[in-house]
């Protein structure tokens, strides 16, 4: 290579309490270090943002290490490798992995959270991150092995404008269930979740009352409650359970990610009981041998046109804190990404 | 029959609020009916008491309709046949069912709750109610079928003195669980389900940090969490599970069963996503099939000295309304029964 590019790069600062704010974060700028034997040089284009990485941000134990103080902060991304000394990748390939908040990355390709991976051919760079990302792999291995769908169920998704819970809707559907309900924030969201999510319904938990809407919609009962948000929409849900329901955990984007102290639960929590139900919560990394098997599924389905979703992108490395913060604020439809830079 | 017995019987007047008083009742003195083609006349002997029964005093859909005012209340017993005109049942026969708070019932011993059937030979009409009745059965399907006890599994168990809870316990241990922990209130409670019931430890909630005392006993974390309590103890038990722990939700004394605001939830819950485990409510009524198979199991663990029970016996039909309330303060050591007189 001739001249080296600069990378520049956002270390984690200090911890947030609540909100996640560029205070958080400093920006570095250094010369890209030359590749050793086994080594890659990748140029990110796309950042993955996802609600989990907040909790990655606070200093307590939990399924990933947290991210240190001064550590760049870790993101799935995908890249473009520039050059590379590892013989299972060459230069031009697309890959994704585990790269961080930063414009190039020089590694081996390994992670425990996303080793480097090449994209197959004809899978676009984005989806990757998408439908074919962590969201839609989370979306099938909570709705198909948490929820079990049967034949004739009624279904309702939290976040169902957001990329895990769109993808969790339509594949319930796909696997037989008879009624689909999604909750989202706002009417554009609803009307995208009812008009190219293909879902039945969709309850507007900004403008209507959410526990009389499932309520009027789903009288037979919940079967499955896919959960996305927690919070008080997790308390509405749970009083309108059927018996042996299926209630899936998935994170929860209102609550259990922040440092202070966290929200109470739901107080219809022991209708678990008296409808014989279950909870259960599950964390997506744990399936990765099956990821493959999923792509093929989740590729089949978009290939159908069963499964429709969106992207939405933002753009610039100094923006990466705000869109991460934006997930919680419920501003972004579908997979929230970040661009950096195009392939070549 | 010559002179016909008075029975004595307690009616729903007004329902509890929250705690249960004999406020709530009205006793009844009527002159026993003649029994027709079908039915017996039953003496009660022991009645049971059941922290399920507090929900019924509810006018809220449950498992069970609620029982209605002026109704005699809803309560699980054993009696003696007095007279006989059903087929399946003799005089003397010792018989369990759902014969409710009063002194003398006449039935054909149909009941959604518990019909009638004899007790078999050798079994104390107490234990029918306790060991190897619903209480008994509640432990035995919960830990089983819920809670699916493995070799070298750490258990915790709230309610440890209780009922149910002293039977969970051994019989996680029975099968291969290699520290069971209960939770009690006071330190005569606990010394009986440390050295009576074979439990490893047991925290008393009154004078010990629960959540502190759990993470010394338990530092590897819970596989499963049998909860017969609910409120601040489970939320500091689901701080402390491990990885795929299930929790066995099973009434929850604390919460749930009055009509007052429900209380909020565990804080914790989210920590079911971190640890990819489970929540799990059930009825034991629905293994009704099974409990045949159940008791024998029962029995047999019993008869080798690997269950031990207590029961706690009140008297006077008075009384009832107290000792069904001494469930939630936790007064009872044991299972709660309450004699009104002995077999002949």
């Amino acid at each position: 290579m001739g001249n080296k590019p600069v990378n520049r790069m956002l270390k984690l600062k200090d911890r947030p309490m609540e909100a996640v704010s560029s205070d958080n974060f400093e920006l570095f700028e250094e010369e890209v270090q030359d590749i050793e034997e086994g080594q890659m040089l990748i140029k990110v284009l796309y950042l993955s943002f996802d609600p989990t990485q907040r909790g990655w941000l606070n200093d307590v134990p939990s399924y990933m290490p947290p991210v240190q103080i001064g550590e760049i902060m870790r993101a799935g991304a995908v890249g473009q490798v520039v050059e590379s000394k590892n013989k299972n990748f060459s230069e031009g390939d697309l890959v994704q992995g585990s790269f961080g908040w930063q414009e190039y990355v020089v590694t081996d390709g390994s992670s425990n959270f996303m080793p480097a991976q090449k994209i197959p051919e004809g899978i676009p760079p984005t989806s990757a991150l998408s439908v074919f990302g962590v969201t839609g792999l989370t979306a099938y291995f909570g709705m198909i092995d948490i929820g079990k769908p049967q034949e004739g169920d009624t279904v309702l998704v939290s976040g169902a404008a957001g990329a895990t819970g769109s993808v969790a809707g339509q594949i319930a559907k796909i696997k037989g269930a008879s009624k689909i309900i999604g909750i989202a924030g706002g009417s554009d969201k609803c009307k995208w979740v009812v008009e190219e999510a293909g879902y039945d319904h969709c309850i507007d938990y900004k403008n209507e009352n959410v526990g009389q809407k499932i309520t009027e919609l789903a009288p037979e009962g919940l079967n499955i409650y896919f959960d996305n948000v927690g919070g008080p929409i997790l308390e509405s849900s749970l009083a309108c359970i059927a018996q042996k329901a299926r209630v899936v955990l998935c994170g929860g984007i209102s609550s259990g990610y922040s440092m202070k102290s966290l929200p109470p639960g739901p107080s219809t929590l022991m209708n678990l009981v008296i409808q014989r139900a279950r909870m259960e919560g599950f964390i997506v990394i744990d399936y990765a041998e099956r990821f493959p098997d999923a792509i093929i599924d989740l590729g089949g389905w978009v290939g159908e046109g069963k499964i429709v979703y969106r992207e939405d992108i933002a753009e610039g490395l100094e923006n990466c804190p705000e869109t991460l913060e934006n997930l919680f604020k419920g501003k972004n439809l579908g997979k929230q990404l970040l661009k950096l830079a195009n392939p070549v």
